[in-house]
């Protein structure tokens, strides 16, 4: 299973991006940031909002330079269909990748298989293609799209920044620590 | 390893809490709400920052009927001498397992082998021992209490009333969704 | 793999029937004849027209006895999408089985495993169970429903007359041969 | 077993072809079309109509291109008996294979191994060995030759004009469909 | 593979004698004495003169007990219309074993696996299911009713009379000899 | 097991022949050929009136070119010892094997493997080192060199003659058939 | 392999004992002091004079309770044979085994495998079944019945003195041994 | 197991020799005949008054060419001590073999396993290192050098004159036999 | 491998003690205090020292309840020569084991297995059988009585009083600790 | 397990010295004499004695040449936070290794697997990285530091005097022995 550190694995597959039907795969991925976004089921509740979420601040993942990858096991055809009739798929500028195989989710772990679906699973991939943050949340909990580039900005700090780490809670242009010997069991 | 709505495992460990040794095990963890914190190791840098985030709102996870279970690799012995020495530290009234076996990161999918740590997860667990949410950040970056705790209202929301969802960023008192036929492409 | 006289195998679905979304499993359909109609995806070209013509001709499956169950690797959600949006599709009375796990086409043979696809085929199956004729075709060539149905009601004298064959070219009401041993090398 | 895309496999055996015994392998079935017509056994009652079929319209097939290979697990010295002796089978001009080891037979998925008769099973091959359509009727239901040039056509129109599809009930110069985007969910 | 004392196996299979299809098992065959008489194929060459050599000598059989089993690798449908359309073979009175699967050819080691059909083995059957003679002739070279006919008589000679033997070139109502010590090395 | 067509196994081992110990292996008896004829062992009764007949027809077996071997599993200084006291085995010039360690007679299939003798199995190899004529009898059951003969007549016809095959009772100097497609079912 | 105190195996086999075949077996053996006397072959060289040095002193053994068992791998019609012929052989009043399987050679371990015979090999049993001596000479190296025997008659006093031993050259009524603890590094 | 004509094993070991502690090995005993003489224990009863025979001797091996080495698992120290306090032991001028691993006695059959102890086994070993005589006696029967002496001459003498065998009882410069085919069953 | 707190493992030996030859099993060890002492060989260099150091304090053991078992892979003769010719073994009052198959210092782990001797290692066994104390020095380096008997008196002090435990230097009388919480970091 | 003269495996860890974290793995240790002093557990009762007295005596192992190695199942952060609180570890000068994955201690075989604990268990490396001296006590009984060094020099002693060994109760300047033959059994 994709756990952190760990590397993306490979995967070709269908997809449906701005109107067109393109093929994905991890070499594309690899060299900038990403974000793999599973949801369950195209057509079905709470995921709208959520990818809607995503999809309403995807000008900032842009600026992060980060592309989103909205991943279910449904097909690249059944994307467009969606993305067709419903308002707010409709707002989707990102990458929706079919996965009908299951293999991408059974890749990082989030398939569950007796049921053919995928777990609600964010992974942060950098651009080495290593798992930098993991959310998994219940069906029925939703995810929030602030809290993840809280995430990610934390994350590019300290790929930009070796040496400093952030404590908890932190946010961008907080202050960090630059771990030293002196500072073990003072704080 | 640990995924959305596995089962804890069986485990006995020493722990210390409120200035006491005690022993705690799966069977004390069951019934009530928990939260696993993980963290690699005591005496070091990002870690008291966030043991001392989930100190300061101990009364809140409490309030929710939460019990908080920080787990790192050292021993007893050394989370007494870390909580007797650190301020950050000495703040915390929560249990702090102590894991020398690495038999509970183990469990949970965090132990790293070759280094004999665990990476920073932090699992809920409902009352009958399942996972309910799961975050893993990467080495460096730190957790948020606050975020944790809407993670958990939602979680608590969905397990007593069955039939709703939450969307996306919901918080406490939000709109949730109650799924129907209808509602498909609709939204 | 399926072939002729295999038994139908357990398995059990969601399924878009009517407007409504319904379990079935192999104990609904054992006891009458039925049509496992597998096709590729929801929302592509050729298999409209096929499930139009299945639709077309559904009041005559209806008199021969007969329930039909069209099959895809999408989900049940996305079943009731496409007949939401499609004119064609819209027609269908019959039962439309969701089968995202892939397990319903690969217990018949025909999951294209490395696609998540099934590919064309059409298996009649008895009341109890057995399958009476079978026909799959390649990508890109459509069935029909009219051979479909003659083959049928052969399959029905049959089972209804011991003793009787229908040989080659045989339509309902034509003639049929009883075997017997002066026959042989005769005809 | 032998489905649909799956490639011939590698035979020899003994034929009886217009009065000669002859070889017949795997290698002189392929560069052109060809159908494998199995039927249970010479000197019975359903086949020989079903032969008959087949050579009353063996001038069809082969302005069509297509060489017809009729099998039973009998030897050829059975073959060329029966073609002697039955006025029906005294017909055929095609290629009857003897398959008394049952290699044919089993390769292709039709043989009954614990009755050694090949179950009524047809497949056509284009001109690079792959299976491009398969029909298989249970014991008592004769086939169609009419109904198997239908689909011959249509897998060599296919063949012959990459990027169209026939929809259901297509016959020879019927109308095709080109699948575009902007039919998804149209039809 | 069957050799001298091994005991006749367990078989079902369908059979042509006297007009009819019955069927035989290896518990018809117990009982009495039985020759199993295996050839290559129905409508070939050397084959019919044996059988019909067996044939002519049916009625010595019969007063010695003795039922006669021809078997070969084709099925009771084609031993019907070789009886019906060759002299030689017409004249068979004695039962016809349709051996499709090769099951009884392989269990008396008579089987060739890559052609099909048995080789020509002669096995003598005693009551107890027993073999009591074998002999097997190359491809092309004939056997003798009479010289099996000495066989059984030799056989049966010893059966009844336990304690004499019968020396070599022994026919009916020659002398025997009575094995005792004193014989040894006078012989 | 030694079955019609197989191939004569590597050997090696003492023998008595014309008075003097020699030593005798398979590539001896290739070139020319052969009979190796199995009995259970020396000194006893029926054996020695068979061997005896083997004798007196030896003439006529080197007339054809055809070599005898009689095995026992006993060993050279036994044959020695019964040549030298029984007149009977005394008659014999052709090679007497000796099988102390039963190699041969298992290679041949004829060792009573809880006995540790020979059934009376008879075998006739060509030059080419190929059985073409087997023939074991039961214990008790004496052979006929005559027989034999007529076998070997039969065999060496067909070798020198390919394309002609001897029909049953076959004798030399009788007529043969020549296989043509026409005869088929004419017999 | 047979060694010091290692027990006697089960056999039955026939054999050639003073004019008549019996059956032997290993509980004939029991209750009674026995020698196995393994040699290579009847009729060869060294052998003979063994057997009737063995032969000569027969009352001496028969005076001690001791019965000889002669085994070699050939049959009891051998034995007879040399009985008869040889004037050595002929004194024989003790059992010669049959071994025609090697099955007692080689439980003894003196089987040579690749040659079918025995080594010489003398074993001393007691009644209990279990070995008390045993001497094996290379081909070609005769044994001496009179060593035999005075080994006899100490493996005998010792059986029948517990707590005495033999020292080296003893004979009978020569002094014995009685260890104890003082003679220890004395003698 | 070591038997007749098995090859000395490989090994070395520390050894007692004329007041010296030597290293010996396999190839320090090949070239020249030797005797392996193993017994139980040093500081034991019956051993002295074995291995003081062999000493009083020892002139008579050495006259014969044979180098004596006793084995027993104790260790070089032990030989030496109890050389230097018993004065049976004291004699020794042979190499006595320490074997505290048990190695050379497991190497020739006789080590007992559960005891640590060796069997009372002697072995005479040609030049070539092979096994020509071998002798073991139970617990409390002592061994003879004069009966081993005579046993040496007879292999001498055998190894010296190829195609002379002696025959039981022999002695030296006593008659031999040559073997020719004309005194089988003469003897 | 014996291990601190692992239990003795059960055996059965002879040994030398106080000028008797005894049995000595594990059963005999239980229930009082026991070291074992392993040492290469008898009549060997520094042993004798250590077993003479041994030996002279014999008295304190005693005093302390303590066996002492002395243990190599020499045999209970051996153990008796040597007590019988060394002055300093001889003062020897304690149990020597033979352990001549080396199980017992296998058990240990201190067989050296290619030499067939044991390390120099030391084992207090308390009254339960486990090992509460070991030490194991290289070939050439003694042990020393005195330092073992201070080990045996702090195991015997930390057996009888629960709960406190002795610190380094720890001798006799000496101040011991009682572990509490307030300790901890203190020390 | 790690044995007398077994070998130092590889290993890499952080490590605490002198106020630093460095990098020590077991090229590092080869080369000088080395202790590895394995105990339970930081802020724990008995071992900050016996690393106190380790600590005291390091001058002395220093003169010697022997470096002190340290190991608990603690992390290196653990190491420096109890040196920098605890009065006794503040005095060590010698290396601390931190072995969280517990690798360390496994291979010397003190590891109780499950409790993530070393046992106190001490071991001498020579500059070739084999085991000269090991010493394990129960939990609850120190070690001694002078004991060690006494065992130290012994080992260096007998290093640089090939030839010697140190008989018990050997101190630094006390006397050797040289062994030779003539000592066996006189001391």
């Amino acid at each position: 299973m994709t756990t952190i550190n760990s590397e993306l694995k490979s995967f070709s597959t269908d997809a449906f991006h701005n109107g067109e039907f393109i093929k994905v795969s991890d070499q594309d991925v690899r060299g900038k940031w990403a974000v793999f976004f599973f949801y369950p089921a195209d057509f079905t509740f709470v995921c709208p909002t959520e990818l809607e979420d995503m999809a309403d601040h995807y000008a900032t993942f842009q600026d992060l330079g980060v592309e989103i990858y909205a991943v279910s096991t449904d097909k690249h055809f059944t994307h467009k269909a969606w993305h067709d009739t419903s308002p707010a798929i409709g707002k989707i500028r990102y990458v929706m990748l079919g996965d009908p195989t299951g293999a991408i989710s059974r890749n990082f772990g989030v398939l569950v298989e007796d049921a053919g679906v995928a777990n609600r699973g964010t992974f942060l991939i950098d651009p080495q293609g290593r798992v930098q943050y993991m959310e998994i949340t219940a069906e029925g909990v939703g995810r929030t799209a602030e809290s993840l580039i809280d995430k990610i900005k934390a994350a590019q700090y300290i790929a930009a920044h070796p040496g400093e780490v952030c404590p908890a809670k932190w946010k961008e242009d907080g202050a960090t620590l630059t771990p030293s010997l002196d500072l073990i069991g003072k704080i």
